[in-house]
């Protein structure tokens, strides 16, 4: 008999050599049908793979990234067993599961590259195999077999990629006719893939390097259920209406431009109103949570990055120095280094902590020209940063504050769905990746997960991938339509006050190190910005909105009534304009429409006449005509309270 | 006979062979006591040089830059003669004139200095030989004759400077019993300095390279009136108590770190407090006269600024370039070029002029470590800058609502006297030194004149120091204690619509350059908060005081009700706090003056049953008991007037 341990903590006895699945199933039959792989003592492991001591033990299913990634990963190889079938000299490179689907690296040779009309044959074949019922079969080969296999296949990827493991860590896996060189872990059999669809076809260097040959990548997707492939490929129409790229562009939001350079936005006149609103919001939340705003430079001294410990390690992911008076200065990545020097310049008390400090820090990070994407991966961070110093018994207030931050912004934008992921750090790992001093690390570790519960916060936690210098949560926000981004980052940090020697003298007058935590709510404008692009489809609720009213008067007749409604809402802080175009009035309404302004305020006789103002909502059309005052009134109300919904 | 043409455009008629000096007792014998030096046909000039043909002739006299330059000249020679005199063996470097006075390098041999006890003797002996009314008399010499003289005198400093000068162009000056090579001009006499101090004494590298020997700079002022010097001195020890380095760490608004780098200030939560009014103030303004806010990177490729003309002339003033993807990447140094790749980044029509781009841009800008000063000469500028975009018939009504905007702001800061410089081309060096563009240039500065004049604004017009693409304007303003800083520089630009290839549809539907006029009227938050400290003393006005209010309980038994007025001043957005410390009301209030918070408000067993405080005011002392809502009420208008005077 062997002991399992559960995540609860629950250990139940099996008979050795018992399976995952066969554990999955002894819990209830519902279960069995929705697990997809297992976590064996902290390894990945296949759901019929046999379990010959005491573990712990976790299954996960469809609703895990762990589930879905070996599902994806399962069908590439599917893939790859319908590529080898339909093209017999295709060779194959490496084929791994993304965030949403997989991909295969290909080679079909003699510089042949495929079409968009190849493909449904391809996904044929893949739904044509998958209904075999073919097992993934897991098996442990010697070096020497493995490079005799894919030598006898002829296949010159895999076996460059044979000579970099080590013998005795080898794994195939088979499905039907297809074997792979692979880690696994691989999902039960090919019946659980029911939709196929694949997306793109890409040009890939093998192994990224650009003096290797160039490969094609086949990107594909697959479900359990054809209603969530067609889900899917609906929310990818839709995510491609909202494109930020090109909703930015028809609302004049940003530019870039060859001669300042990549991934370096310029903000136009109504990018500017919106980052202008994002920072007033932020400098509320600030002023009411009593932080202090600083203004630091955007560069220093590789001293104080080498102090901070981001270089060398960080360096490649910032711009190269600046060599000048004999020493170098960077482009601040971060703003940390910044805020611990104001934090250090006067002497503290514990009557000064908490000590909020707060930055809309401007930072720039070298990201590779591939993996730059509009605002959404930029080079410039306008970052809605701060940093709280406070002592241990500061930290449970601070960081609950903080979070309630986050859920605060979550109802303002109608975010429904979010996520924290709490990275937290390997007892077995201190002192080298993680900062040696277990006992903070497990105090400090349990109070983030109180915070969270107490607050009610929906968080996942992923063991060895904190921060050296203390636990990590990752804030991932889901779009209205369904796609999960990474907004944020909230750390908490027990080694930085050590690196900059910060103190505070306590209550019994002794130096106290303080504890820091690193928080940004709104992310940096770049990304929060790309975000509520797609989220809104540029329908911003009216506060956020770069033109929030615009007057249409019927004919010139009324342009005198019109410029003064437009005064009107001017002088209340609305910002409104008017239509003074020579157009027909469908003209103007159908030009409003396309510049997404919330308010059209339509101007004719009997308007004029009775002081009013035929109100249209964008996208809802004719809501009456009302008094100039009440509709001034209104929307006042309705962007001080930066409602989500229009209260007209 | 000879014609003379005066600055007003009036020419008289005079027998060649006449003197400037004997023109200026032909005018008036009240001008020629004031005169100290002229300008002939754009050449400095001597009083006592004859004329021989027709020319164009200014006057100059203590009130003109000239005039003073003429008058610190020629008490460095004065010095020089006392110096000889006191020291036979002491070799002369370079003695020219400065903003405030004028300096001599000299070297007294075998490494001897001076320190301060030796000046008392310089001063006394200058005085002596400026009583005795010593022309300085200009004569030209030939190359070699120069050689033989300072060869005799063994002098290795002037035969140096000799080596560079042209044979033919060589003048030298005596007065009394001392001899200098030297370009002049020179006032007429000793007899016009009578009042003397040597103010300091430094060290500074032979023609300012390290390389060479170290001499001894002995700096000095002059005056023709003893009260006008002890005013001098007044205001330095005054200038000396405001020195903004000293109130900017005593009111901890800002600090440097050795390792953020030089030139570099870290703003600390009351220096941000001060930066975050300013950009209130700016953002208002901008409102009110329709400015859009952008926002742009801080760094561009090379390719820009070259466009822009900047790279490769301003390359020494710019931080060295970040190598990286095959180009070089600039901090920038101005905001211009950003600016215009926004306006370039849609299509323009009449109807978007005046387009007025506003931001407050951070630019970074290489000083030599010894220029640095303070935030008063830093290497980080956050300007608060804008560019316009208009048509030449726009042009004087949006110059002219720049202009206003500053006078607005020196009214503000209660800044009384001020005066622009404009700068203006020179029709010989178009083409060369200027944009070859004869008529706008004459247009454009006849606007900029009249647009002055019609202001009422003070203003000197100065040739051939226009920039490249159009007459600039410097602003300088006289702080309270009556020193001079030029703190703006204001633009007319008729050249980077070209270098750009800006343009906007006219209303024939055919392309135009549009004008660019560059402005920042409240400077850089650095010089100008750097300004405001001296000006103020750091007593700022209360909307611009980091901390407003300090209520100070006499009392713990105070503490509740002082609480609640602090919530109440808090609550209507005064930045108020409490003195919660259990010390003697009379030390609290010690502390709050000489945190210079302009606000205290003392609270007792009277105030607190009446609901009241007893109001004093920073400097003032007690101004009653009132009710706090009445405190509160006029506080709030006090602020939002941006009052400079308090008004309870």
């Amino acid at each position: 008999m062997i002991k399992i341990t559960f995540p609860d903590g629950n250990i139940r006895e099996y008979e050795a050599g018992i399976s995952p699945m066969q554990i999955a199933e002894s819990i209830s039959m519902g279960l069995a049908k929705k697990v997809l792989v297992a976590e064996v003592d902290g390894k990945s492991w296949d759901l019929t793979r046999t379990l010959a001591g005491d573990c712990a033990l976790k299954l996960y299913t469809w609703d895990d990234t762990a589930g879905k990634e070996a599902y994806w990963h399962s069908s590439a190889h599917l893939m790859a067993e319908a590529l080898e079938a339909l093209y017999p000299n295709v060779k194959l490179g490496i084929g791994p599961p993304i965030e949403q689907g997989f991909y295969y690296d290909i080679d079909l040779g003699e510089g042949r590259t495929m079409v968009s009309e190849d493909l449904a044959a391809i996904e044929k074949k893949m739904v044509e195999l998958a209904s075999k019922n073919s097992a993934f079969e897991r098996s442990e080969v010697n070096k020497q077999e493995a490079i005799r296999f894919f030598t006898e296949k002829a296949d010159p990827y895999k076996l460059e990629l044979l000579q970099d493991l080590t013998d005795g860590e080898i794994t195939f896996y088979k499905q039907g006719n297809f074997t792979d060189l692979c880690r696994g872990p691989h999902i039960p059999n090919t019946s659980y893939i029911k939709s196929v669809k694949l997306l793109n076809i890409a040009g890939a260097y093998w192994r990224g390097n650009e003096k290797n040959p160039m490969m094609t990548r086949l990107y594909g997707i697959t479900f359990p259920k054809q209603a969530e492939l067609d889900a899917y490929l609906t929310m990818l129409e839709e995510a491609k209406r909202r494109d930020h790229r090109k909703i930015g562009k028809e609302l004049s939001l940003f530019t870039f431009d060859d001669m300042v350079g990549q991934g370096l936005p310029l903000w136009l006149p109504n990018g500017g109103i919106m980052i202008e609103e994002m920072e007033r919001l932020a400098k509320e939340d600030e002023d009411a949570d009593g932080y202090h705003r600083v203004v630091t430079p955007h560069i220093a001294k590789e001293e104080l990055y080498i102090t901070s410990g981001h270089l060398p390690y960080y360096a490649e992911s910032m711009y190269p120095p600046m060599e000048m008076d004999g020493t170098k200065y960077y482009l601040r990545a971060m703003n940390c280094p910044h805020h611990h020097k104001v934090f250090d310049a006067e002497q503290k008390s514990y009557k000064d902590l908490p000590y909020r400090l707060a930055e809309y820090g401007t930072c720039y990070r070298y990201e590779d020209s591939g993996a730059l994407f509009g605002i959404m991966r930029s080079r410039v961070l306008h970052m809605n940063d701060a940093h709280i110093y406070c002592t241990k018994d500061q930290f449970y207030d601070e960081f609950s504050k903080v979070n309630r931050l986050y859920q605060k912004n979550f109802e303002l934008f109608g975010v429904t769905d979010y996520k924290m992921r709490l990275s937290l750090h390997d007892p077995s790992k201190l002192g080298q990746k993680y900062v040696n001093n277990s006992k903070l690390w497990l105090e400090t570790e349990a109070m983030v997960r109180n915070v969270l519960y107490e607050l009610g916060v929906p968080f996942e936690e992923v063991a060895d991938e904190a921060a050296f210098y203390g636990p990590k949560i990752d804030v991932e926000m889901k779009s209205a339509i369904g796609r999960w981004f990474t907004m944020a980052t909230n750390q908490v940090d027990f080694s930085s006050a050590e690196k900059f020697n910060l103190t505070f003298k306590n209550s019994n007058n002794e130096e106290e190190r303080p504890l820091i935590i690193h928080r940004a709510p709104l992310g940096t404008h770049e990304r929060y910005i790309g975000f509520l692009i797609e989220h809104f489809a540029g329908n911003f609720p009216t506060w956020l909105a770069p033109q929030q009213v615009i007057i249409l008067p019927i004919s010139d007749k009324f342009m005198p009534y019109a410029h003064e409604v437009n005064a009107a809402m001017r002088a209340a802080g609305i910002r409104s304009k008017t239509d003074d175009r020579n157009e027909k009035i469908g003209k103007k309404i159908r030009d409003a429409e396309v510049l997404k302004v919330p308010y059209m305020m339509v101007i004719g006789e009997k308007e004029m006449n009775e002081n009013k103002v035929s109100v249209r909502i964008h996208g809802q059309g004719d809501k009456g005509m009302l008094p100039v005052e009440e509709v001034v009134s209104k929307l006042k109300q309705e962007i001080r309270t930066r409602s989500l919904v229009h209260i007209i």
